[in-house]
């Protein structure tokens, strides 16, 4: 069925008995704006703790600062889940230059892709080749590709309304753009950056190697670098690049997902999941990615505690370990629920950043949808009209038969910071922050009360 | 009628009319998502022009830029209409100081309310009395209040979702407070700055003296300063403050509303009128006020010719002088219109910041308003949802009988950085401002070929 079809249905049926929920809505807006403790908690996380890694001892102590919250927040048990670990560190300073044929030289700052291998100690210099596209890689094939590094200058489209199909679109070059180039004999890969900004920074993120070709270094340059770089490239194509890095995958490690819960009234083994990600790059302060998911789910405790609401299932909020480089902590907690073939109602996250709330993507079969659009009308209010698209969150995403939900925000600033240094709390605004952390407890009330 | 029936009927007759004005949408959004001059525009104005309150060189400069852009973005015509404006000036630096009974002084920064008079030379200094209503002030009346200074202590209520009422419910205190408190006696006042956000900035703005009362100096201070003065009042009683400001209401001078048109190839006679503010408030750089409301008009120029949109009505967009602190340039225009009979199919204003659109206010008849409903579905792919809410923009407000339109944008951060030194060009996000351009574009595109 459409989903413009359904919503149609939807908005045909509605019925009064939503009135009482838009008086538990108003209280929950009104208690989070005056009241809200996510921002504060937001800057013990994000500047108390600051970059947490999986495998870092910063991970570590979020670990225990995040069950500590939780407890004190209000939730009836706490208690933390296994999870085995990457860990990917980063070594010392890395160095990048560009090296033009009449010996100039200018320093860039780069930053190694997350699981990408060391250069050699001395460094790897070599000629560089920009390529803008896959297609473009494959038609110079080996023979002009070989040796080189490969520079991936392909910018985020700009025409795109969200954010995040820019980088959906581009981001297949940072995370598989080093192995396909090493297909075609290169050295190293230089990737420019993903973000919509014309800034100094380089953002990191996952890289993933196709283990039957070689492993080569892989780094990402700012957004101003790789206009630099593409310039000089212009006039003197036998431009080489330096660079210099010593990450290194060690064994992984053991972490945790923490895990919160308030008990359903008349209904506890029906499970609602709410969550987002602990871990961040370690090259940042994770603020919007995704400390702010962390205290949207988080603060459900003390928000239902201060309106009185009592779901009848059980909720369940998670602080997910290692999203950023692994997805660890979501696959561990779906292969959890296989094997104790618990009965979750649904899963919903918050991993887009803590800007304004627009409304909910979904992904669930017609039937449950109609019962979740038929929600969307108390949201207005809110400023949150957005119901009809998909998008859930990584975490979730293994939760494969269970319908997920994932909150959608304005997407404009997200890809400034986005695995940059400068994803720093003063990015955050504490109302619209607190707007989102109200619209998730919203969210997980009314699936806490009339499930899926 | 109820404007929930309303946008069912239009709803419920749409017609596929609405498919080639979706391509003109999508041809707008993208040309000023890729091709965008609005962010380089503002620098010029906000950080190149600066502050330029009504009066000052810094206006008649903006008004030389406003009327050069215009041109070189394709107008037909520029022309400039006189407008008489009041010139106050602030004077040399102010100083103010919390004087505690105990010796011990705190100095605070202070910001002269907009139009006040000045202190006497060696400064004001007395017993200061926090008031947090005016019931409250009234029932203290004169034997408290006499010869105090009246210090205005009523936060934002943080529980309104859009910060805009916040606002209304609390500027009357900066607005009428002075002449109130003079009414008992009081010899001064102290106005806790409008603004959600905590922090160590005065927020100044306009206030009003009734003539048939003593004119007293009135201020602003940070909230962060507003806490710490009731803080201290509530352990000593006899606190006393001194505030020095030499601020001044000059003779009245020549300024100018910059106006740009293209003409309309079937109806040159019917006038959209489209436009945002020039001058700001001296201490600021009028990024978000109105800077961007100046940039979302004047490139509907650009845009059109660059999709190649010939409207059929005579689309004008102003520039209009003095909204902060006499509101001359929009009465005089709508005086003008009057005068000359012209008919006017329209008006719409940009002047609540440069942050994601959300959709528009209208204030007209019903009948014109289910016309205008009848395009919000053209506005959703973009994300404006919002179009059943009032609100205009001051500077059209005296066309009194013209059916008028205001951008509605994401108000959460608007107050941060209203009328304080805060409100400068980082604070802006170009991808923000250009959809907020392409909005009004679109908006203005539809007025022009359609009327209302």
């Amino acid at each position: 069925m459409k989903k413009a079809v359904l919503l149609l249905l939807v908005l045909s049926s509605l019925k009064l008995s939503a009135q009482s929920d838009s008086v538990i809505f108003r209280a929950i807006y009104t208690d989070e704006l005056v009241n809200g403790k996510g921002y504060d908690w937001l800057r013990e996380l994000s500047v108390g703790i600051g970059p947490r890694l999986s495998g870092s001892a910063n991970a570590a102590e979020a670990v225990r600062w995040a069950a500590k919250k939780m407890k004190e927040a209000g939730a009836d048990t706490v208690y933390l889940q296994q999870v085995t670990v990457p860990k990917w560190v980063r070594g010392e300073k890395e160095f990048g230059s560009i090296v033009e044929k009449n010996g100039n030289k200018t320093e860039v700052p780069i930053l190694a892709l997350g699981n990408s291998v060391a250069t050699k100690s001395d460094g790897l210099f070599a000629s560089v080749i920009e390529i803008h596209d896959f297609n473009e890689l494959k038609k110079l094939g080996k023979e002009k590709i070989s040796g080189k590094i490969v520079f991936y200058n392909h910018p985020f489209k700009e025409g795109f309304i969200n954010t995040f199909d820019a980088y959906s679109e581009a981001v297949g070059y940072r995370w598989a753009g080093p192995s396909e180039a090493s297909r075609y004999g290169a050295v190293g890969t230089i990737c420019r950056s993903m973000t919509n900004i014309n800034d100094d920074y380089p953002h990191t993120g996952a890289m993933h190697y196709n283990d039957s070709l070689p492993k080569i270094p892989c780094c990402a340059i700012s957004t101003n670098a790789a206009d630099l770089l593409s310039r000089i490239l212009r006039a003197d194509k036998e431009t080489k690049f330096m660079m210099k890095m010593n990450c290194q995958m060690m064994d992984s490690v053991q972490s945790y997902n923490v895990i919160g819960e308030i008990k359903g009234t008349t209904l506890p083994a029906e499970i609602v999941v709410a969550g987002g990600h602990l871990d961040s790059w370690d090259n940042c302060n994770g603020a919007h990615d995704d400390g702010t998911g962390i205290v949207h789910t988080m603060e459900v405790f003390r928000i239902f505690k201060a309106v009185g609401i009592k779901p009848k299932r059980t909720i369940r909020i998670i602080a997910f370990m290692n999203e950023e480089n692994g997805l660890r902590g979501g696959k561990t907690y779906a292969a959890e629920v296989m094997r104790k073939n618990e009965k979750h109602v649904a899963a919903i996250e918050s991993d887009a950043g803590g800007f304004l709330p627009l409304g909910f993507g979904c992904e669930m079969e017609d039937e449950k949808r109609i019962k979740f659009l038929s929600w969307a009308p108390l949201f207005l209010p809110y400023g949150l009209y957005d119901f009809n698209g998909e998008g859930d969150g990584a975490d979730i995403s293994p939760l494969t038969n269970i319908p997920r939900i994932g909150l959608k925000v304005n997407s404009q600033r997200y890809f400034d910071f986005h695995h940059s240094a400068t994803d720093t709390f003063d990015k955050v605004n504490k109302r619209e922050l607190h707007l989102g952390t109200a619209s998730m407890a919203a969210m997980i009330y009314l699936l806490g009360m009339y499930g899926l």
